[in-house]
Order: structure tokens, then sequence, then C-alpha cells
């Protein structure tokens, strides 16, 4: 994209056509600036084919509320909307909203309580309510989702690699198979989720971490090409890089040339006093290769050098590469946990996209508008109960119980204070005969969720940096029950409903599904 | 991202550790400014699941270009690297590196020729080509492909779904499940691959495009939490947009409701003397839903209206829906053609995301070093012979036959000229003993496919605007034999070599393979 055209693309105008359609309909009937309140949260886990996550990883509300603060409507924006005309040949938008748009056109007058950022989180919990006018809170729908929406999907997939990767180190390299700039979103959500470094040099500037990465095939190419070889190249990059040499061992042929190249020029920094890192598996069987090449820098006496994978890894293919070398170690005269702790994994495609699943199903409700002060309550109903949105202005609240592990997300009405009741009744969120309650004596901890980011455009919040994001996600995780944590079918985590809210939600569903018309 | 980070992360570090380091590496040699050619392709066809693709569309050239032209390493830059440290404690990148960089990090001495964008495009085949220092060239590396990679998959998914729906209206709705500012480019991608317009309203306005859209769920819930109902919010629709009154009929019941309202208010246009636009249909059993609306819209005098689909549509989706359409509509008493016709489709998250393959796996290899004066052809070997990239200075050429279909994308030595040789010889670009021969009689044009866009950094290439990209891509496409064009199992297309190429690369293969250390 041209720079001039960024502060377009990127702007204001980073929203839906028919947001602004609505607003200038809001605005023509005088209800633009009625207070309303909408919801975001995601109706499912992500699927990806037959392996469904327990739970997602929070992320992007920091990018997104930088978004918030510089976008506004400019005169250039303006203009192309002055410019647009409907099917009459008449002009789409009216002076008298343009004007509106030009004068009041930011985020100045939206108010948004969030989950925040490298927290477990769960469908159907609202993880942001924005409270605003309707005319800017209908605008901002589209920016927000995509920003919130995209983050969480990839922090969740990485937050599932790290997982299957048993501790060991992950890596980040997806930037080359990313979308455009979007890219670099991928990456902070993946250091958010799980990943420990990312090769994308930029944004692990600007977010105070080192980007990791040493040499790819084309290095080896280039020396086999000027009439030296594969030896020569390792030789090179292991006097420029003495204290940092990892070689990527499967230009030519891995068992035959690239490891028996590597321990040479191990051998050779060695002497001169320096210990060599490791070496890098990017093709071929990774769990035979990764045996192979452990037997034989062991036996070159090398044992504590590491061996990256990688090559199209994902959650899935690390667990299954794990499980066979775990089998399959000491059939080669290997320790099992030896192999496995000199590993560390670097993952590109398949977590910058989210493979399996790239998408994140977030939508943004709206769920009560403000009436002459009072909170009316606004529902959609839908083909299935499960896809209606609970109503009104709400709280979110998150049980721990005496071992100190979540045991369910609470849904309540905004003014209702679940650790003052005894015992505390927990809905399901559908079916009207479901519930159950927990005694004072099984609660350990009733935490609210939702903290405040913005009041009328001010921020009132300060974003954590990337390591406390990290130590949150960490410690939520671990929080959570292993049968939630499990990679494969896991057990499902309760989202339940307040009472009240219960109450609420049913009544509006019978009094709205007759066509009232 | 804060606005002062943009800079950084999406500037000249937008690119992996390991081209630095590189980079580095050829500099402390003294090879930094040897001259190279890499080759950017991809090896196949994405697969969505069952379903590959048998032709892509090239894009996102122009956006490439855009950023080579800005991206250039800044003082901040340098001050970042100077500050990264490796395991031993000193500095990653040296003061005379820095030096140079901070002086020639930029992309003015790259050269490039490329397929042009709104292409159709084969697996194999070298769509862009980097001329230059290979110190640049690989740190080139990253930023080219994320652009070329991300916007060819979209504008290839574009392509299938705009072909699965029979010429009807594409509309791209998918912002809110872009990734980040990545979204952008997907819907310009979109737009070049077959989307007629987009709900994006930035870049349709930056692309001269007129962005569209209506009204969602939330403006019929608004009215209802006021006390008010559907009908009373589709009028309210209707008169800020009696010429563009297009309706979304399934906030609370589509045949019970959301029909029989938007038919009132249609009535009541009709009237004022506008006509109605149609509605929208966004949920539930969308074969079902259009054939009941198409005959309620036909019996209350709206035969004209347009019925847009919308709800997580694909290609497969559209095909099985407009299948079912076509089989049961005149059970229905209805002309299956009228139906068809009347269609539109919004498609969002399975557009924007590439649903089912959510990236191309294209990549950037050396395939030639200039070493005094002469180029001398570079080899990778892999596991596989089809993943051995094709050696050499390479031309691409695409054979059309008698009638005008293309039949072969050649890959020559770049001085080869295929067109004057007869009969034109196709080696298989694997298999040895197999090739095929055309006569002059059976080829009506021998189209050279990569033209010169940077000779040295200077734009030698006027890029098309969106409107001569989407003519380009239908003309490409409709020389497409039908069963390359087929959504399921297509026909496979030919990339063949010359016999020049492929005895090069026989030769190169044959030296390489035994270990030479």
């Amino acid at each position: 994209m041209k720079q001039e055209d960024r502060l377009t693309a990127e702007g204001f105008l980073f929203t839906d056509q028919y947001q602004l359609t609505m607003a200038q309909l809001y605005f023509h009937l005088g209800l633009h600036e009625k207070t309303v309140l909408f919801d975001h949260f995601f109706r499912s886990y992500p699927d990806y084919g037959g392996h469904q996550a327990g739970y997602c990883i929070s992320a992007g509300l920091e990018w997104l509320v930088n978004w918030m603060k510089n976008a506004h409507c400019t005169e250039k924006d303006i203009e192309y909307l002055r410019q647009q005309s409907g099917r009459g040949g008449k002009r789409t938008f009216s002076d008298d909203f343009l004007t509106w748009l030009r004068r009041y056109g930011n985020f100045e007058a939206i108010s948004m309580r969030a989950i925040p950022e490298g927290r477990v989180v769960h469908p159907n919990v609202p993880l942001t309510i924005i409270e605003g006018p309707i005319g800017l809170a209908q605008i901002l729908e589209t920016s927000l989702l995509n920003h919130l929406n995209f983050q969480t999907l990839i922090a969740t997939k990485a937050a599932r690699i790290f997982e299957s990767g048993q501790g060991r180190l992950l890596l980040e390299f997806g930037l080359r198979r990313g979308s455009d700039c979007g890219a670099n979103a991928a990456t902070r959500a993946a250091l958010i989720g799980g990943a420990d470094f990312s090769s994308n040099v930029g944004v692990s500037h600007i977010l105070g971490l080192s980007p990791k990465g040493t040499h790819a095939h084309s290095m080896v190419q280039l020396f086999m090409a000027l009439g030296e070889g594969e030896l020569e190249a390792f030789r090179a990059y292991s006097e420029v890089y003495p204290d940092d040499c990892l070689l990527l061992v499967d230009t030519i042929d891995t068992l035959e040339s690239g490891i028996p190249n590597a321990i040479k020029v191990f051998e050779e920094l060695r002497r001169k006093g320096h210990e060599p890192v490791g070496i890098r598996l990017d093709s071929g069987d990774l769990a035979f290769l990764s045996l192979q090449a452990a037997k034989m820098l062991d036996q070159a006496g090398f044992p504590d050098t590491t061996i990256v994978l990688s090559s199209n890894l994902d959650e899935m293919v690390i667990w299954q590469i794990l499980t066979q070398i775990r089998e399959e170690a000491s059939r080669n005269g290997l320790e099992p946990d030896h192999v496995v702790q000199r590993l560390a994994f670097g993952v590109g495609t398949r977590l910058i996209v989210s493979w399996g699943e790239p998408a994140l199903g977030g939508v943004y409700k709206l769920v009560a508008v403000c009436d002459e002060g009072d909170w009316k309550p606004a529902i959609k109903i839908s083909d299935s109960p499960d896809k209606t949105p609970n109503p009104g202005h709400k709280n979110v609240w998150r049980i721990y119980d005496r071992r100190n592990k979540a045991n369910a997300d609470l849904l309540t009405l905004n003014n209702e204070r679940p650790f003052e009741s005894h015992p505390i009744l927990l809905h399901h969120p559908t079916e009207t005969t479901k519930f159950r309650t927990l005694s004072n004596e099984e609660v350990s901890k009733v935490e609210p969720l939702l903290i405040d980011v913005l009041e009328e455009g001010k921020l009132v919040y300060n974003f954590p940096d990337i390591r406390t994001l990290r130590k949150q996600r960490k410690s939520d995780v671990s929080r959570l029950d292993a049968g939630v944590r499990r990679l494969i079918n896991p057990h499902i985590y309760h989202v339940s409903l307040s009472q009240s809210l219960w109450k609420l939600k049913r009544q509006l569903t019978e009094s709205t599904f007759k066509p009232t018309n």
C-alpha cells in the first residue's frame, strides 16, 4: 500500500460500509447519541478439525486501544464519503451527517471494560463491553472484532503448541506466511500465548525481546555455487558467530553430510574455546532424524547441543514426534528425557495462520440500550438457543475451587455480587432445569474478570508489558484442570448464568419469539 | 500498535533475524555485493481439504513494490541492532556491518522481473525473479514472501468462489475476521481475484470502488429494545435510503416476520415511487429460504428484487446451494434460472482467511550466482525430486493452442526463444523419459509471462488499476480449459521444462547428490 493510502485504509474508515449507513440512519432519527452496550464474545472454541480447543487466550486489546486513540474521521475521509452515491444517483451521506461525523467521528465518547490480555477465556463470556453513543459504538464494531478476534485466535494456537512441546523452547517463524502487516499482530499474539521468541525482527524489537534465527539453506547453496561446500559454509558461520553456532544441516543430506560437517565444525570451535549451540532439522522424518542426530552428537562429545526442529510443525505434529521419540529412544541407546530436553521447536505457517481453524468467530452484539436513564436489555433470537446472546448489563466472575483451580465462569447482572451469596447458584446457559450450587466451603476465590480500560475515551488502565502478559497466561493455564488443557477432546469448562440473568434471558426470549407485527 | 512503533515493525526490520545474520556473514566474507538470482514460486496449488485448486491468481506485487520503495534502514533500526547480543554476551552485529547497513540498507540495488497481478499462475513457475547483491536480496526474502504469498492465496480463493457463483455478484464482507491491517491486503486481493465489491470502506476508497453494505441485526434490535419492532426498523431504513433499500430479514424469524415486514415496506416504497433493492438472508437453510423468499417476493409483486445470501459461504457451500435451488425450484413453482439470477453472495470469513488452506507455501530460492561475469546455477537437493527447485537464470512462457486455450507454461533458460524452435519440446519437470512436442500448427501464441518491474531499484512498470487487473484475470481464466477450472479434482495443467533446462537440472542434481565432503 502507498504511504498516503495508509491513513485512509487503516484509520477511521477501517470499517464496514453498513456501520456508516446505520450510523447515518440513527443520526437522522436523532438516536445516534443514545447510550448502548455492545458485548464482544465468541461462541465456541476454535476446532482445528477433530481437536477442538478447551480454552482460549485473550489478546489484541492494547493494539485495539492504540487504534482507537488514533482513528478519527479526517477531512479526506469526509471528502470520500461525500462522493459516494447510491442507485438513484443521489449522494449516500447527507451534509448534516458528514458535518457531525467530521466533528464527532472518533472514539472519545466510548467506555470499555475488558478481560485483559493473556488470560484464559471461554465462549459466551463478554471479553469486551463497549458503552457509548450508538453511532460510534456501531462504527467501532468492525475494527474491534478484527483486532481482538485475530490476536485471540493466534494466542490460543500458540498456547496449544507450547502445551504440546512439554515446556521446550518455542520459536515463532511465520512472518513469510502471514498476512501482510497483519503478521506483526500474529507474532505479538504468539508471544503472548506461548512462543518464547520470534524470528520477526521488528516486532521483537518493539516488544523488547531478542529475535531468533541463524541461517537458511541459501547460505549453503551460495558456497556450493561458488565451488565450495557445506563444510566451508558451516565453518564460515562458526567464525562469524563462534558463540551462537547453530547450523541448518539438511541442505544436501542430513545424516551423510549435514551432521558430520556440523560435528567437524563443532570440534574446531571447541578447540578455539567456544561451545557450539546445536543444529536445526528442517525436512525429513523429524522424529527419526532427532534420534540419529542425538546419537551422533552424543558420540562426538556434544551431548548438550540443542536440536531445533522446524517444517510444518503444529501441536499434533509435535505431540506425535515427542511420543515417538520417547518410545524409540532407548531402542537407539538413548535416554528419552535427554533427547526431549535438548529439543526446541520452530513453528511457522501453522502457528501464524492458526492452521485448521484460521478464524475466531467473535461477535459484537447489542445487549442493552439506555432509555431515559434505564437500561433496556436487547436480544436477538436465532435458530438455536445457544446462539442467543445473553442480554443486558452484565458482569463476569471466575470461581476457583479449594485447589485453586478455575471451576466456572459466572455471568451475572451488573449489580450482582456472587461472592456475597451462599451458596452460589450456577445456571446452565440454555437448559431450563439444569443448575448446580457451590457452597462457601467449595470456593476459594471469586475473581471479577473485567477491568476498566477506557472511561469516555480516557485510558484508565496501564497495559502490562509482554513478560507480565506471559506470566498471567502461564498462571491462568496452570489453574485449569488437566482435562480442560487436553489437546484432544478436552473436558468442557463451565460457563454459567446467575439465576437473575437466566430469568431475564428467558423472559426476553419468550416475549420476542412471537412476531410482534 | 503504537504509531511510533509502526515504522520499525513495518519498515526495513519487517524481516526474519536470520536474513540479517546471513547478510552480516556475507559482509564479513566480502560476498555481500555478489549478484545473485532468487526465484519466488509456490510448489503446489492450495488444497482446501479434498478439493485442490487447479490454478492460482497472482496478486500482491504493487503493495510489495510500495513497501520496497519505502523500506530503508533507519538510525533507530541501527540502534536496535547495535543492542542485540548473543550467548557470549558480545554484540551480534559489528560496527562495520552496521555502518554498511545504514548506508546501503534499502532496495535501490534490486532488479525484479515478475508475472503481473491478476494472472493465472501455476506451481514451480517463477512468479518473481530478484536479481541483486546477495546481502539485500536475502533481507528482502521475508517481506517478499509475506506480501506475495498472502495476496495470491486470497485472490485464488476469490476466483474459486466467484466461479462457484455462476457469475452472480460476489461481495467481500470479511474485514472483522481478517488479521489486523493484513485484512486490507486480503480485501484488495479478493477484489483482484473474484469479488465485485467489498464492505471494507477504506480499501474500497483507495482502489476507487464503491463499498457495499446496508444494515446489521443490531439496527432491528435497537428498535425492539426501544419498544418498537422490526417493521418500524425497516420503515426507518426505507425512509433514509429509499433507492437503496436492502433489508436483513432474519433478526426474529425470516419467514414469519422478516420477509412479510420487508414486503410491507417495499409496498410503501413503491407507492412513494421507489423500487426496493431486496433482502439479505444471514442464517438458516439458505437454499430453502431463498426459494421461500423468491416465492413470497414474486407473489407480492417484487420479482426483480435481489436476494443476498451470507453466513459461512465458500465455493462448496455456494455450489451446493445453487445445485439445490436448481433442483427444487420448479417443485416450488419457480423458474430455476430466475431464482439463481436474483441471488448475490456476501462472503466473509471463508474468503478473507482462505478457509481450508490458509497459507500458500511460496518459497524464495537461490537459483544462480554471478561469479566473475558468469551465472553459476545453484541447487538445493531435497528428499523428493519435485521439491528440487529449477536452477539457473530462466524465463517463462505460456503456450496457447489453436483454440486460444492455455496449453502449458514452459520454463526455459533465459537465452532460449521457444517460439523460434519447431516443434516445441516440453519436458516433464521430474521424470527423465517423459516429454511431449507441439508442432507449429498446434500453437497459436507463445507469450512471455515475466515483465520488468524494477531495474536497480527504478520502477520501470506502470501498475494497472484494479479494473484492468480484473479484466486480465477474467481473460486468463476464460483461456483455461474447463477441466482446469473445475472446483473438485481439476485437470492438471502442464508446467514443463525446455530440454536445456532439464539437462542443467539433472546435471546439477547428479553432481551434488554425493556428499562432497
